[in-house]
C-alpha cells in the first residue's frame, strides 16, 4: 500500500545502512566520544557554517526538544511557540514534564486539532512574540526567554528570511533565545520558497537541529548550539534524561555518511519534488487546499467519496474533523516516494 | 489612601487575632494533628455538608492548587481551566513546574492578559471541556483529566447551578475530575446570583478549597476532598513541598474561629455589598463595565482623565491596556471596606 | 503535661501578637512589598552584618530549603549534606521532587534513623566534602555544587569558626556554595560552645536563613542571600512554588518585632539555659548521653522503666529503637520551658 | 588496541545488521505498532514465560529505568538500591530528576565510587530493605515503595534463587514493587553460579528488562512489565520523555533478529566463558581479585607497575584509587572478545 503517512517508514538510506556494516568489527568508545562521531560534528559545523558551535548528536526530535528546552531555561522561564507546535501538540506535555510553560500564538485556534492549521500556516510573528512578552509583566507570571519555531512548520511551511529577521529582532529586543526545531530542515532548505542557504538560515537560532529521522537516517538528530552562554555541561542534561547513547557513534556513523556527497539535500529534494508533482496533479483535479505546499507535506481537503477511495487505497493522516470543505487531510511524501506513487495516488481523485 | 487593590490588605478579621491571643501559653502538637485542627476539620465538614471529605488546611491559594493537581493527577494528565484561570496566568507556571500541561478553553483571547476577561466572563463552558477532550486522541498528547473552575472565577462572576451540572456531567461523561477553586468562595455562595447553598455547590466538585486569606484569615485555606480515589497520602504531598506547617494549629485556631457564628458568610456578604453599591453609583455615572458585577469584583472602563483622578487618589489595578472604551481597571471591594469609602470613589466620577 | 517535644508547640511570643494587633485596621500592599517588611528586611541585615545581601520571608523550614536549593543549582547539580540533614530524612524527599541527588557524609551509619546521630554529632567534615567532591568526574555522575549544613546541627550541635573556616575552603576550592538552614540559628549563636558572633557566622555561606518559627514566631524564617549570582528573580521562584505568601506583611510584622531589642536573642538564650538545666541534672543523676549539649536540644538514653515513665508524665520524641544503652530520646527546650518544668523532669530520673 | 573497557564498543551482531539490510524498502507504521515489533514482543513473552506481560521496546537502559521507576511510583515514594547501584552512580540523577529518592543499602562504604563494590558485591539483602523500610514511620519521610536490583549486579554477581525468594518475600510483606535492570540479563542467566532458568527468574520481579545493547544489537531493552497495575498508559511515558522511537520498528527487527535460534544467550555465554578464561589465567598469575568472577566482568588489583604495563596496551578502566592491594580495575567482555585476545592481555601479567 502506498504510504504518504509520514516520512519515516523505512529503516534509512542504503548507504547508511552501509555505513554501519563497514564499521563491523571495529572497536569504538563509548557515549559519542569516538573518532566518527567527531568527524560528523565537523561535518554538521562545515554543512552550517557554524565553526564555533557546539554539535551534540541525539536520539530523536521530542527528545532533543525537551532536552535542549530544558537545558536552556531556568525553572520560571517559559517558552513561545506557535499553537500548533509539535511541542505543544504532540509531545505529550514533555515540555511542561520538564517545569516549563508554553506561551502560544496563532490566537483564535477552536481546538488543539484545528491549531495545526493557525492562522499563518503554523507560523509565529514577531508581533505576537511581542505581544506575548509584553503581557508578562511581573513574578506573578512566568518569564518568555525563548521563542521556538519549527523550520519546516508543521503546516509545511517555510520561514523565509524577512519573518526570521523580524523574529531575531524581537528575541533581541527582550533578550530571548531564539531555537528552531529542524525535524525537517533539509525539506525546508530544499524548498522552492525558501530565500537561504543552510548557513544562512544557521546564523538566526541561538541553537537548532539538523534533522536526521525524517530524512533518511536510522534515527538521530544533530543538535547546533550557536550560543555559548548555552554550552555548558549539555552532556549531563542528556545523560540524566537518558538520551547518551551507549553506542553513541552509531549517529556519529550515520550522520558521517548522509552529510557525505550532499546526500543530506539530495534526499530532501527528492521529498519535495514529489509533494510537488502531487500538488500540480491536484491543482489539476481542482482539489482544495488548506495550505500552499511548501515542502514535502501537502495540506487538502478530501470529501467523503474521495476520502473513502482513498482510505481504501493508500495510508494518510486525517487532519482534524469534518468541514466544509471537506475533511483536512495530510499527505507526507519522502525521498523514497517515487513518481509512479504520486501518479497512482493522482488516480484516485 | 482607599485601597481596592485587593481584598488581602489588612492583617485579619479581629477575632481571628483574638484566638490567637486565647491560645497563648497552650502547647500543641504540630502538623495540625492538634484538638483545634481537629474541630477546625470538623467545623468544614459541617458547613459545606461533605461528612466523609478529607479536609486539609493549607497556606495559600497557589501552594494549594499546585499541590492538589500534582497529587490528583498522573504525569501525562492534564488540566483544561479557562484561559483566565489564576493557574494559567498569574501562578508564575506553578502547574507546569509540577509536570502538568494547562490545556485552556476560552478560545478566541489575544493575549494573556486580555484573557483575563473571556469569552464567558472568566467561566468554562461545557461545550468546551467536551471539545478540548475529543481533539485528544492517543499516546502523542497529554490526556486531559481534569477540568478547573474558579468560583468566583478571575472575573467575579458565579458559576450557577446549570453551568455546573453540565461540567460535573461532562466530567463524568469522560472521567474527568471537577476541581473548584475556591479562593472567594464566601464571595460566590454569598452572591445575589448564585442559586445555591455552599452544601449544594460542595456536592459538585471532586475537591474544592474554602478559601480564608481574602475573607478575613491572616492566612489559610481549607481544602475539601470528596472523591475517596484522590484522598491517599495527600499529607506527604503537602510535607514534600514544604507547607505542611510546623505551627499547623494556627490554620486550625483560624478556620474555627471564622466559622463561628456565621462570621465566614457574614464578611463575603459585606464585601458584596459594598461592590454592589459601587457598582450602581458608576453605573448612574454612565460608566461602562467589561462584566457585569455579580461578587466583590468590580471591572470597568475608565477614560484617560478619570483615570489620572483615580490615580492620584485611590490604590486599584489596571486590567490590561487602553482600548477604545476605555482603561479597563479593576475595584476589589473587602470586609473593611465602608460606604464611606464608596462614596468617596464615587465622587471621583 | 509537660512539653519537651519540639520548640514550635505555641502559638508565638506576645509581642508577636501584639504586633499583629497593632496592624489592625492599617492597608499594606501585597506579597511583602509593603514598608513594614522593607524595615525587617534592614533589620535582618544590620543584625548579620550583611548590607548588601538578598533578604527573603519565607513561610517555613522546609520550603525555605527546597525553594533555595532549586533556585541556586542547575538540574544536574548536586548537594552535599550530612546523612541526617533534615532534607535529606525528614523533609519527604523534597529536594529529590525538586531533582536534585543529595550526596551524603556521615558514611557508616546503618540506617535513616540511626543517621540522625552521626559520626560527628550531625555536622559534615570538609574532608568527607573533598572525598564527594573527588568522586565525581564526568557526565555519568552528578555534580557537586552545593554543601549543606545546619547551625544547629539535627543533634543540636553547633559548628565552630575552624569547621567553617575548613568548609568555607573547600567550596571555594571546587567553586561549591555552602547554604546553612538557620531553622536554630538563634540556638547556635547563643549556645556556650559557639565561637561567633551572628556576624562572624554570617560572613560563611553563600546563603543561609534565620529561623523564626522555633524561636518565638507564629512562623516565618528570613533567608538571606549573600552571594549575588544567587540572588536573580528569587520572587519567581518563591511565588512558582506557592510560597509568596498574599499577605506578606504578616511575616514583616513579625520579624521587625522580633528583632527589636534584642528579643532574638533573648528567647534563644532562654532555650539554651534550659536545656543546659537539664543537663546537668542529668548528668548527676547518671544519665547516658547521645552526644554533648550544645543548645536548645538533649540527646539521652533511657532505660526501659524511666522511658515508661516518662512517657506517662512528658512529651518528647524517641530517637531510635532500643539499643545497649537504652532506648535514645530527644528533650527540646524552648522560651516558654521553665525551671520548675525542667526540676519536674528530672525527679522522674 | 585489546577492547576490556565495556561491552557496547562495537556496531552490532551481523545478523543484526543483516536484518536491518533485509528490510530495506520496506514500509512500517510508526511509533512500534508494526507487525515485526509485535512478532518481537511475541518472542519475548515466550522467551520469559510471561505470556501475559507487557512488553515495551526501549531505546537505552537509563531511559528504561527512569521511564519506569518514574511511571510506577508515585511523588512521594522512594526506591531502595544497592549503594552501588547504577541509577544511584552513574545516570547523573536520572531518578532524583524524575522527583523520587533512592534509599541505599551496602551500608557503610565510604565515598560513590567505592560503594561500586559493596559489602556483599553489588547486591542487596532482604534484610537491609526491612531496616530501610522499617525506619519510614510517617509522613516526613519518603515512602520506600519499590526495589530495585541489577541482574548481575553492578560488580558482575548474579542473584541466586534464595536470594531473590528473600527479596520477594519481603516485597510482599511491606507492599514494594521488585524491579530489575538486565542490562546484562543475558550474562547473568548464562552464568555458571545461576541456579535459574530465564522463565523462573522472570517470573520474581514486578517488572525487569532483557538488555539488548550489551549483547549484540545496536541499541534497545525490552521491558516486561508483569504487574498489571503498572501497565497503564506506559506508551504515553515513554513518548513524554521522549523516548517513543519514530522508527519503532528498528527495536522490533533487531530483537526478534536476536531471539531467534537462541542467539541471545549463545553471545552472553561467549562473553561469559571469555572472561572465566581470563580469571583462571589471572588466578594462576597470582593476582587479587575484589569479588568472584561470576558473569563477563572481572574485578581485579594492579600493582603500580602492571597498571602501567596494562594502560600502555589494553583499553580498560579503573574502578578507584589506589588501595593498599593495588589499583582495583575492570575488564569487560563481551561476545566479541577471542581467546587470542585473552591470552595477549594474560601475557601482560
Amino acid at each position: 500500500m502506498i504510504n504518504l503517512l509520514n516520512d519515516y517508514n523505512t529503516t534509512a538510506h542504503p548507504r547508511i545502512i552501509e555505513a554501519l556494516k563497514e564499521a563491523e568489527g571495529q572497536r569504538y568508545i563509548g557515549y559519542g566520544l569516538d573518532p566518527a562521531t567527531t568527524e560528523a560534528a565537523d561535518a554538521v559545523r562545515k554543512l552550517t557554517g557554524r565553526e564555533n558551535a557546539d554539535v551534540h548528536f541525539m536520539i530523536g526530535g521530542t527528545f532533543t526538544n525537551l532536552t535542549a528546552i530544558s537545558a536552556f531555561l531556568r525553572p520560571h522561564e517559559a517558552v513561545i511557540a506557535p499553537a500548533s507546535a509539535h511541542i505543544n501538540v504532540h509531545e505529550t506535555g514533555a515540555i511542561e514534564l520538564t517545569g516549563h510553560k508554553i506561551l502560544t500564538g496563532d490566537f483564535g485556534a477552536f481546538s488543539p486539532r484545528e491549531t495545526l492549521r493557525g492562522k499563518v500556516n503554523g507560523k509565529i510573528r514577531a508581533e505576537e512574540v511581542s505581544a506575548i512578552v509584553r503581557a508578562h509583566t511581573d513574578e506573578h507570571m512566568v518569564r518568555p526567554k525563548m521563542v521556538l519555531i519549527s523550520q519546516t512548520s508543521e503546516m509545511g511551511t517555510v520561514y523565509t528570511r524577512a519573518e526570521l529577521t523580524a523574529l531575531r529582532e524581537v528575541c533581541d529586543e527582550f533578550g530571548l533565545y531564539l531555537y528552531a526545531d529542524g525535524a525537517r530542515l533539509g525539506a525546508a532548505i530544499s524548498s522552492g520558497v525558501c530565500d537561504m542557504t543552510i548557513t544562512e538560515f544557521a546564523a538566526y537560532p541561538d541553537a537548532f537541529y539538523v534533522g536526521g529521522t525524517k530524512n533518511g537516517l536510522l534515527f538521530g538528530e544533530a543538535l547546533v548550539i550557536n550560543n555559548p552562554a548555552l554550552m555548558a555541561d549539555f552532556r549531563f542534561y542528556t545523560k540524566q534524561r537518558g538520551g547518551l547513547l551507549a553506542k553513541g557513534f552509531l549517529l556519529g556513523l550515520q550522520f558521517r555518511a548522509i552529510l557525505e556527497g550532499g546526500l543530506y539535500f539530495e534526499l530532501a529534494k527528492r521529498a519535495n519534488e514529489m509533494a510537488g508533482l502531487l500538488t500540480d496533479g491536484l491543482k489539476k483535479a481542482g482539489v482544495c487546499f488548506l495550505t500552499e505546499t511548501e515542502s514535502n507535506q501537502v495540506f487538502l481537503y478530501a470529501d467523503a467519496e474521495t476520502l473513502k477511495r482513498l482510505e481504501e487505497n493508500i495510508l494518510f493522516e486525517r487532519w482534524g474533523g469534518e468541514e466544509e470543505k471537506g475533511t483536512p487531510i495530510r499527505f507526507v511524501t519522502s525521498w523514497q516516494t517515487t513518481p509512479e506513487e504520486v501518479l497512482a495516488v493522482l488516480g484516485l481523485f
